[in-house]
C-alpha cells in the first residue's frame, strides 16, 4: 500500500461509510467538517473542525494525508486546484469537480460531448425567464447553478403565476440561474460508476429511484426496465466517465422518457445515496470501490449478489429534536434486512437519518419486505 | 433501541470488527484495553486505557455503557460478577465466563453435561503427570488451566524425556495444570453459534480449520466432511449453548476422529478467528450477530451466501518492527478477495496482523484463489 492516509472533505454519512470500509484495511482517516459531532467524527483518526471553504484548513488536511477526496461537491475547488498543482493527490480531480459544481457548466460540457441532456439555457433576467417559458411551455425548471441538493435550489414552475416568484426565490437578478426543460419521465434511474487511476471503468447494475418531495426515498435494483435501456444506460455512464476523466465513484442520474430515451439529469462526483445498496448487495461496495480508485488499486467486481431495495430513513414529519429510532426490533425479525442509522444527534422532518437495505431471493420478495418495513421503522424524537 | 452504548473489554481486532458493525447502527462504543494504539482505538467513542484486571476501570466502563461484553476471556470475572449483582448487564454472563476461563472446569462441566470431550485429568505434581503418561501413553497434552491462546500454555509431550521439561515449562508444582489425551484427529472443525437473550440458538455452517504451529492458518467453509458430521456438530453446538446458557456468539472447536466421532476441544465465549468468514460470506456476520444477541434483539439469518476460505495474515518470519502490508495490489486484482488489515503498529513472526476472506462460485475456485494469495500478500516491516 502506497497510500495509507486518506483525507475526506465532509464527514456526513457518505464519509462515515467510506471510513467504515477503509478501516478494514487499517487506513488512517482525517476528515474536514464544520460539525464536531458529524456522523464520521467518532470513527476517524483526526477531525479538522472547519468550513468547506476554509483554504488554510483544507491545506492542513492535505499536509497530513496521502490523498484527498470529498463526499460533498459544494467545496472550495480553487484551493484544491492550487494544492494539486503543488503535487498533492486529489481525486476526483479539481478540474472535474469544477465542471460538475456549476450545473450550467456541467450541462454545457455534457452537450458538447454529445451526451443527451434535457434542453437548458442560462437565465440572467426575469425577461429571459419569461421568454424561456414562452418558447418551452410549462412546466419548466428553474435551477440555481451552484449549491443545492435534495431538490434545494430547484423550482418547478407550473403556471405563469409562478414565474416571478420562482425567480426571486432563487435569488433574482445577479444570481447564477438556468432553466431546464421538464422531462415527463417514466422512470428515474442512476448508474453508480467507478473509474480507476489507470482509466479502467466499471459500472454497477442500474438502479431505479423513487423520489418524494425531491428527496430520494427508494432505490430498486435491478431497475424494472428493459435490457435495452440497461445497456444504453451503461454505455452512457461509460461515455460520461471517459469525457469527465473522473477518478473514483460517480453517480449518473438519468431520466427515461416515454420513448425510452435516456437523458442525463445530474452527475455527482462522489458516492451517492442511490448506491448504498452496494454495501450488502454487491461484491464490492461503492465506498470500498471509491477507496480502491483513489488509492490507485485495481477496481473490484461490481456484480450483484442479490436483488435489493434501499429505503431511506427520513426524519418523521412532526418530530424535531434528539433523534430516536423506533421499530428496529421488529425490522430485524425479517431476514436480510440491514439497518443503517447514521448517528446524527438531531432529527427533523425529511432529514436523512439512516437507510435500510433489503435483500431477497427475488426482487418481488425484497419489495414485499420493504413495504412491510416502511411503516415499521421510523425516526422520531426521544421523549 | 433500548441499548445504545456498548462497552467492550478488549480492543483488539475482534473488538474492532464488532465496533465496525455496530457503528452502522450508530451505536456508542467504549473499550477497555491497556494499549493506547490497539486496533479498535481509533474507531471508538471512548477508550479506557487500563489492564483487563483493573476492577475500578472495569466498573467505570459499566457506568458509562448500557451493556458490557468482551472480546477476550482472560479478564477479571469476579468484578463482572459483582457488577452483574448490582444490576449491570453483562453478556455472556460472568457465570458462563467463569466456567470457560478455567480449562479444567470447562472440561469437567462439559463431561458432566454429557458432551464428549477428550480424556483429561487434573495434574498437581510431576508424579501425577508421570502416572498419567503411564496409563494414557504418548503423545499427551499438558495444559495450563488458565490463560493461554494460540497454543500458548499448551505442551505436547511426545517422548518420556519431555515430561519433566513440560511440567517445569508450564510453571511446575503449584500451577493449575491438566493433562489431556491427544486426539489423533482427521479434521479440526468449529461451529460459530449464537444464543439470543430469549434462548433462541442459531448456528453458522461448519468451518474446517487448519492450524500451523498451533495458530489458525486457514478456515474452509463449508467444511469438507460428510453431511452426517455437519449435523452432529450442529447438534453438539446447540447442546453446548443450552447447557452453558451463553448469550452472544460462542465458538465451539471440535476434533473429528478416525471413527467420525466429534469431541469438543475448546470453547471461546466470544467471536472467533474461525468465524471471520461470516463478514462477507453470511447474511449476518458473527460481529453483527453478537451485537444483536447482547442488545436483546432478534438473531439474524446465518445462511451462507457463498463458499469461503479465510486465511490469516500472520507476521512473516524474520520481520520484527513497524508493519507493512505487501502484495495488496496484486491480491485485489482477483475478484471477491476481501483483505482485512488490523492496523497493529508492529509486526513480529506469527502475530495475527490481518486476514483475507476469499469467496468463489465453488469451494474449489475459492481454494485455488487462496493458494495463489498465500505467496502474494505478506506482512513485513517498513524499510
Amino acid at each position: 500500500m502506497s497510500f495509507k492516509r486518506i483525507g475526506i472533505i465532509g464527514g456526513g454519512q457518505l464519509g462515515k461509510m467510506m471510513v467504515s470500509e477503509g478501516k478494514k484495511l487499517g487506513l488512517f482517516f482525517a476528515i474536514l467538517d464544520p460539525l464536531h459531532d458529524c456522523p464520521a467524527s467518532s470513527m476517524v483518526d483526526k477531525h479538522i473542525v472547519a468550513d468547506f471553504y476554509n483554504k488554510e484548513e483544507i491545506r492542513r488536511l492535505a499536509e497530513i494525508t496521502d490523498v484527498i477526496t470529498y463526499e460533498f461537491e459544494h467545496i472550495d475547488a480553487d484551493i484544491l486546484m492550487e494544492l494539486e498543482e503543488e503535487g498533492y493527490k486529489i481525486f476526483p480531480s479539481p478540474a472535474t469537480l469544477k465542471i460538475i459544481q456549476n450545473k450550467l457548466h456541467q450541462k454545457v460540457f455534457l452537450r458538447q460531448q454529445g451526451i443527451p441532456v434535457p434542453d437548458f439555457q442560462k437565465i440572467e433576467t426575469l425577461e429571459e425567464l419569461q421568454d424561456a417559458v414562452k418558447s418551452n411551455g410549462l412546466p419548466l425548471l428553474l435551477k440555481s447553478c451552484r449549491g443545492g441538493y435534495d431538490g434545494k435550489g430547484n423550482f418547478l414552475i407550473k403556471t405563469s403565476e409562478d414565474i416571478s416568484g420562482a425567480f426571486e426565490a432563487l435569488g433574482g437578478k445577479g444570481s447564477e440561474l438556468m432553466m431546464e426543460a421538464y422531462v415527463p419521465f417514466v422512470k428515474e434511474v442512476s448508474v453508480i460508476v467507478a473509474r480507476g487511476a489507470n482509466g479502467e471503468i466499471k459500472t454497477y447494475p442500474l438502479g431505479e429511484n423513487i423520489h418524494e418531495n425531491n428527496i430520494l426515498k427508494t432505490t430498486i435494483v435491478p431497475a424494472r426496465v428493459t435490457k435495452e435501456i440497461k445497456e444504453k444506460a451503461k454505455a452512457l455512464a461509460f461515455k460520461t466517465m471517459e469525457v469527465l476523466k473522473g477518478i473514483g465513484i460517480f453517480c449518473i442520474e438519468m431520466f427515461v422518457d416515454e420513448d425510452n430515451n435516456l437523458l442525463v439529469n445530474e452527475i455527482a462526483p462522489r458516492t451517492h445515496n442511490s448506491g448504498h445498496y452496494t454495501i450488502e448487495a454487491c461484491s464490492t461496495s461503492q465506498f470500498s470501490q471509491h477507496l480502491r480508485a483513489i488509492m490507485e488499486l485495481p477496481l473490484g467486481s461490481t456484480s450483484l449478489v442479490s436483488p435489493a431495495v434501499m429505503i431511506n430513513l427520513l426524519g418523521e414529519g412532526g418530530y424535531e429534536g434528539k433523534s430516536k429510532l423506533i421499530g428496529l426490533e421488529k425490522a430485524l425479525e425479517l431476514p436480510e434486512v440491514y439497518v443503517h442509522f447514521y448517528g446524527k444527534t438531531d432529527t427533523k422532518p425529511e432529514r436523512k437519518m439512516g437507510h435500510v437495505t433489503i435483500l431477497g431471493d427475488s426482487l418481488q420478495l425484497a419489495l414485499d419486505k420493504a413495504n412491510k418495513l416502511t411503516d415499521m421503522i421510523k425516526v422520531v424524537v426521544e421523549e
